[in-house]
């Protein structure tokens, strides 16, 4: 071999050398993108969640239109509270009164009420068939009108149904403004 | 060409053949990168949104300092509620007792007060100039006080007023401890 | 040199070139990578702070197991709510009436109650020694009953009590349904 061919094959193996080292660089680059990558993905699907769980929102408030009393009735009634206030998901009818808990989780539910002393208030604040809360008032001749309320949180399961029943031979003022029923979605559970 | 040139010759070929190999494998990286970059930007932006949404604090109640009864008067008066409990955000203002909206959103407002039977009581929550919700009680000189409120979720728009109205010819107890009025941002809409 | 050495020494200077051009170009990745590792690590951080703001649940409600008047007694007596509706995170204690504040935050409390007329009704919600809230009522012998309530959003430090305290010489009706106690943490500070 001449000195230049040993030039060039010297060259040619630190050539080989660098772009072997080149290639070992790329490929950890590479396995480093990959884990990038994967953590970027959990990190989306977390906020994914965080976002999903902020976008769901339940939240309702209404009134009774009108400027009447409801009752005494025989058996115990479903107050329908005609005047929506709020209604964000519509889980909250106001046709039946009933509230269905689109999802499972922590509920809010307050209701407040105005009434006569003529006859004995008697208000629960029902989950299907269960008494959660109550607000009542005696029948007194001696003061014109009485007020009431309640609230709670309560965890319900998807599909269950909240709603504010009048007792029997108990009455209401189903004032508009005056006898409401509210509650909100906290979390989701 | 001699044998060694030759060898060299398929060397070299097979250096320019591993570098452009290479140098595809570094564009592809590239363009993942450029990938990555681009949805991490994304979630970046996510959850800037979801920070903001969650530093956004808006909560206040306060009662009405001192030990006597406020009204009747001949108009419509706002209640001014003097007592700050709680006021973050500063969006209610204890000099006027109005809550004026920072953001659009759906907010939670409830009032609780307590009053003398010798006046009727009668409480608006009035958003600008509507009502959203009432109080009232009748005068009773058998029942020497009696209590009442009421709460609702309402969706305000920025700069909209939310305050609680005393009704003409009607009276009610200014108590500190009794008769508050609280609000909070439940979210941005 | 031959003409073949000189092609293959242009040869070399290009593939040397070249290579050097794609070093640059992996460094420069290597360089992003870094960027976007860090970018990556703060936004998972952010998220994981609103994924544990998220997490953290406290929340209760209860009410006062039983059907009859408690009270009248001689000293401040704390209402100890039995019949616990909800309890996320066990902050409230259904067997001392206490709540104790997990983290530093804003809180909400209401209480609400039923009462007869044959005594005074005097409730304070208290934060440690602290009254907050007060709703009172006055007796009389010509209103069988009546009910009132209160709420307030409260700033809370780590370990700070809350709980209802009756009044001395002052009654309630402890029904299982009517007189409740509510919170929940609104979020923290």
């Amino acid at each position: 071999m001449s000195n230049f061919d040993l030039i060039i094959q010297k060259e040619a193996l630190l050539i080989k050398k660098k772009l072997n080292d080149s290639e070992r660089h790329v490929v950890v680059l590479e396995e480093k993108g990959k884990t990038l990558e994967a953590k970027l993905k959990e990190t989306e699907s977390h906020v994914l969640v965080l976002k999903q769980k902020e976008a769901l929102k339940v939240v309702f408030s209404a009134g009774i239109l009108g400027n009447a009393a409801i009752g005494p009735f025989n058996t115990p009634t479903t107050l329908i509270y005609t005047r929506v206030i709020t209604n964000v998901g519509n889980a909250y009818n106001q046709n039946t009164g009933i509230f269905v808990a689109p999802v499972r989780g922590m509920y809010y539910f307050s209701f407040f009420f105005h009434a006569g002393g003529r006859h004995i208030v008697r208000l629960f604040l029902m989950k299907n068939s269960e008494r959660i809360l109550e607000c009542s008032d005696h029948k007194t001749l001696n003061d014109g009108a009485d007020n009431g309320g309640n609230a709670a949180f309560v965890e319900l399961q998807q599909r269950d149904q909240v709603y504010v029943q009048l007792q029997p031979n108990t009455h209401v003022f189903g004032g508009s403004y005056t006898t409401t029923f509210s509650g909100f979605l906290l979390h989701q559970v």
